[in-house]
């Protein structure tokens, strides 16, 4: 079985606020979108942003919770690129969960969380390669 | 700002019965693994099943709560691939939420929860393109 993911669905409650979010905090373009989703064509897959009642809807579940034990990580080329995209992302709507600093197992990292309460984790990992097209390949 | 994830991470209560779900149920095969985490080299990212208090202390966060309102979407060549998927990952600790059948929007998907009540669509969708890596490409 192919180890891939074709998309990742966040649930979430307000579109304009995720879209300031992702658009205005991260800088990222939308593919597509429409009145009740956006869609991001990412590094070999697709993040898509959906009214959660939506995607409880198709996934035939009730009762979705917030925050949800999970987390996405965005990587940046340096350790000072940390904090100040942390930042940018709280000032785009965004709650800041922690603040940069080095994990025991090394590189620098810190957590910010989306308008709807999903994790992201902002870092630098030397460790890791990423390519001209954001594609990335595990090191240690 | 490259439209980039670098890792998804899963929060996991019981690493032996995560593996079982992605290793078994899935087929695929840990890039790293110890006593609290596994990674999985996916398609241009990497996915992460980390013990949840490990990820919640990480984090900074407390009162991390499952269902999360996201999924993670699997896709396969044919739709006659959808159901015996879902078969095989119930069959590896998993729990059908949605059998297999024909969405508004095309194609064909259900859903299947791994053992932590994360939330997996397995699809056949063949308006997008995904290559011999894995890499997936929006298409409507």
């Amino acid at each position: 079985m192919q180890q891939q993911i074709s998309v990742i669905t966040l649930g979430v409650r307000d579109l304009a606020a995720s879209r300031r979010f992702y658009q205005q905090g991260f800088g990222w373009t939308p593919v597509f979108e429409n009145e009740e989703i956006s869609f991001y064509q990412m590094n070999g897959f697709v993040l898509g942003t959906w009214l959660a009642d939506k995607l409880d809807e198709d996934s035939q579940r009730s009762g979705t919770k917030r925050p949800g034990a999970f987390a996405l990580a965005h990587n940046v080329p340096e350790e000072q690129d940390v904090q100040p995209l942390i930042d940018q992302l709280v000032a785009a709507g965004g709650t800041e969960l922690r603040k940069g600093d080095a994990p025991p197992h090394g590189g620098f990292r810190g957590y910010v969380a989306d308008p709807d309460e999903h994790a992201w984790e902002i870092a630098h990992n030397p460790a890791w390669t990423i390519d001209a097209r954001g594609l990335v390949t595990f090191g240690v």
